[in-house]
């Protein structure tokens, strides 16, 4: 098996409705020292062991898991068992 | 100014509907050699520098971020710039 974490971030310029949300929502709560919140998303994939498993990964990225048009992704290979929390 | 990434994912054994989602989706895609797909949140956070930076973004989780009942999260400071994508 192999592990990956992928990292789904808005574009540079894309509106981040959540991450501007949460800014103001952590301002109201007296965190005045908060510059700027940008959320994505954290995915965690494990698969089977197969030829060419990165570019497999970074297809369902493309098809499923990210919106190429909007949003950038990084892939990470981990090890197993060290993907926390 | 410091900047740090947040991971939110769910606890052991709460469910989670994006990733099962994303499972089946990627199998009826093809992808059989998916075992698993966890989807939690990525978030980063630009903050001025003040005393105590950590804990009050450990709080920041706590309070408005992260639902402490069903999710874990795991704080990383990162050196600015270098967070990417």
């Amino acid at each position: 098996m192999a592990s990956y974490e992928v990292f789904v971030t808005y574009k540079k310029g894309i509106f981040d409705p959540p991450g501007v949300t949460a800014e103001r929502a952590l301002s109201n709560l007296g965190y005045d020292e908060v510059a700027s919140v940008k959320i994505g998303k954290y995915i965690r994939l494990v698969v089977e062991d197969r030829e060419g498993g990165l570019d497999r990964v970074k297809e369902m990225c493309d098809k499923l898991l990210a919106n190429p048009v909007i949003e950038d992704y990084r892939i990470v290979e981990v090890e197993e068992g060290t993907v926390a929390p």
